[in-house]
């Protein structure tokens, strides 16, 4: 067996990294900044989307898909939008390559260039308002209400896999409404699609809020966001969805005759998440032995392996197993039954762990004899003897059990790791040993631009579930109106 | 209501344009030969995609995600491949804008060139068998069968919708194996399952043959294809699966230890189809009063309109129907319930005419006091008055039947529009007609040439069920072992 991977406690960021690779996550590819996402992990992201995608859909939103092109001059025109994005383009300026005549190899052919520059897609506001223009005329067209699965990419030049990659796969809403308070509403709609999603199905407790104007995304009104804590004290932010108000409307004349008879420019939102859920997913729950995925997203929920000595050994134990493998699959369960005889059942133990298999089942001679059966969880790394008997109905008790143990498992954490502070002094200590600092601030930039100048902190979210309280900034003196929450971030 | 899309006789192009158009399907983006797929074609699309998927899986695949963009000189590797996709490459030469110092705009940075030229993927053989190489050591790792679900440009100066765009979806596989027969079984095994989904869920009729050494995909050994027939009697190529041999193995250098202990090159396969698959859909069974789907595509199966003169005969009607609805649900048939008042019974009856949707069930004030409903179906645009009892029963019957029926009239035209042709006269005589030609052909590249620039038909494939038969070539007189396909194309 290969050596463990390193702890969490060593060199985090190299657990992480030996994590992803032994996982058989995901690697990077030969393209700068761009990864390769193997079955394993596109299995968790498949199952991440399929949820998503019912809960969209359950919200009343359907999918298209709009080009993977954006003409250079479409992406200027929403003017904060472009100034947000410039930086991290990829730009295809020709449409050919050619045999060089020198026999040296081929050749970018620069007879074939474009006319326009095209923009592969960094986010996709500015095609799908060109195109709404033409699909919105009336009240009656609206509200319109559309998502996409799309890859996107973005010139980043610090990447790390599934947290900032160069391309990434993600979802896009993209909605229009006749009044700015529905636009609001679905903006906050599917905020709360997303937390639903990360607390429900990834078992990812998650902060609601509002980021500063600092941090909104370039185009928006308002941007809501979740925040989530890793277990090293960091926040990672999870989704986002944004008020885009008229801005869009406005820089591709957007409008359409309400029920007076009048044009008005229409209201937007977008929203997304992307294959950083899946970096927030590694993150949060698992542990020096690997991964620890909550039963929900797990591609193989019970592993069931045969201890065997002898090949009649393994018909008697196959024989007892193989009509358990059927009535767990029965039950909704993805099992997967190991009889290799390539490895030995203790690297197998070793393997699934790694992982992340919720529960593995495992049964030797003995346990034929007394019709038990060995169940392992792997959230606790505990193990009991259980009867045989009724063993469907205990997993799926237990994988609802692991599934809620993980979450409170993250909630606890998060909560011993949010901490009220009101000095700088006190915030300046804290923040280097992690976790959520809530604060006071006096609201201005400049104060949010110097605590992150000072301490690499930045404000995550403005709370939703805040109460209001009466204080003074934590750097300024100046007077706050409430706590806002302050971390360090991936 | 908008006037009627043309006809097919009168203009079979025309009629397919202002189809796509009118029932939602697509439309052409801003950017040249990029389309936007709307949500109600998206959502055929979807039905295809899980269809196809599921099939991918019961047969082993399991999907994973590579990079969008591949490097030059990847494309570079295998010789046959860049001569086939060097011409019609979008080329990423930048990572940045920047604002024009004259403030004329923002403009592509010159100082954010990137060493190395990359292409959109037009295909991802390069990238991923240059994967490949650190996944696969011994013959334990094979096979390796792998799907992906992608976006890939290929810029073709001459769209279309569907059939033929500079982007477009699809889902390309991947395998690698230790033998050249595993390879050759895993092609046709491919095949199989492109036949099965074109006939089972889009109820096309396809031939299933090989394509001659001229039309085989860049790199490979051997093309396998689809071949369907559309309503103007041209051919439509609906999926390939590509024999690769050892070609892209010795590209990228991957070999494997086999049982013996000795490196061998792997055998490899490529099978895709695309959104060009709606395309055919479209072409193969619509009419000239709009779309007509199969039922198992169709993303709305039954359409229910109450017909009314009043609100207190419309609450008569949604009690008797809404439970039906409920009903229809639960039996697993998407329905949608159509009661809203801006819209006539009439247009509503054209307006899903045009989308196809399989069934269209009326009830007005004559039919609840007659305990009867209208039911009518869009394959034969026939209706009756039936008993409202036992509905649920007689639309699932009615469902397949309509699948089977669709599917049988597709059939039957192709057996009318198939003609064994025996001398060049007759070939260029029928050709202009339209249809399948069977034809003797001595097997040269030269003859296969000279009858595409004598008539614009190329062979579409040597048909696997093809009885051996002893002939002369239909162009040169040479002798011949057996009859090809000779179609114009899509
Ligand atoms: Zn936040
Ligand atoms: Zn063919």
């Amino acid at each position: 067996m290969a050596k463990a991977i390193p702890s969490r406690s060593e060199n985090y960021s190299e657990w992480y990294n030996e994590l992803i690779k032994r996982a058989d996550l995901a690697e990077n590819s030969a393209v700068r900044g761009c990864m390769v996402i193997k079955p394993y992990g596109f299995s968790i992201w498949e199952k991440m989307q399929r949820a998503l995608d019912d809960m969209f859909k359950e919200t009343g939103h359907t999918n298209a898909y709009f080009p993977l092109f954006i003409p250079k001059s479409y992406l200027s025109k929403e003017a904060s939008h472009v100034e947000g994005f410039a930086k991290e383009c990829a730009v295809v300026t020709h449409y050919r390559l050619k045999n060089a005549e020198d026999g040296s190899g081929v050749i970018v052919d620069p007879e074939a260039k474009l006319e326009e520059e095209l923009i592969v897609r960094p986010t996709s506001e500015t095609v799908i308002w060109s195109t709404y223009k033409n699909w919105i005329q009336s009240y009656r067209d609206l509200p319109l209400l559309i998502n996409q699965w799309a890859n996107v990419v973005r010139w980043e030049m610090r990447t790390r896999i599934f947290l900032r990659t160069a391309e990434f796969l993600w979802q896009e809403g993209h909605t229009a409404h006749a009044t700015a308070d529905e636009a609001m509403a679905e903006t906050r709609q599917m905020l709360d699609v997303y937390a639903r999603f990360a607390e429900e199905w990834m078992a990812v407790p998650v902060l609601k809020g509002a980021k500063t104007p600092n941090e909104r995304f370039a185009g928006a009104d308002d941007t809501l966001c979740i925040e989530a804590m890793m277990q090293d004290g960091k926040a990672l932010q999870a989704g986002t969805s944004h008020f885009l108000g008229q801005n869009f409307a406005k820089a591709f004349d957007v409008q359409f005759l309400n029920k007076q008879n009048q044009l008005e420019y229409v209201w937007g939102t977008s929203w997304g998440v992307s294959t950083r859920l899946m970096g927030a997913l590694i993150m949060a729950h698992s542990d020096d032995s690997g991964l620890v995925l909550p039963p929900k997203l797990a591609p193989i929920q019970v592993v069931i392996v045969p201890i065997y000595r002898s090949e009649e050994q393994l018909e008697q134990l196959s024989d007892k197993l193989k009509p358990l493998v059927q009535q767990l699959r029965k039950a909704g369960i993805s099992v997967k039954y190991d009889d290799s005889d390539a490895n030995k059942p203790g690297w197998k133990f070793a393997e699934y762990e790694l992982r992340g298999v919720p529960v593995r089942l495992a049964m030797g001679g003995r346990d034929l004899e007394n019709n038990t059966i060995e169940l392992a969880r792997r959230d606790t790394k505990t193990k009991e003897t259980v009867p045989f008997d009724g063993l469907v109905e205990r997993i799926q008790a237990l994988l609802d059990d692991i599934q809620q143990n993980i979450y409170q498992k993250a909630l606890q954490f998060r909560q011993e790791n949010t901490f009220r502070v009101d000095t700088f002094e006190q915030f300046q200590e804290q923040i280097e040993k992690g976790g959520f600092l809530l604060a006071h601030w006096d609201g201005t930039s400049e104060t949010e631009e110097a605590i992150k100048e000072a301490t690499k902190a930045t404000i995550r979210c403005i709370p939703f579930d805040q109460e209001p309280e009466e204080g003074t900034c934590v750097f300024s003196g100046k007077p706050s109106k409430g706590r806002v929450v302050f971390a360090r971030a991936y």
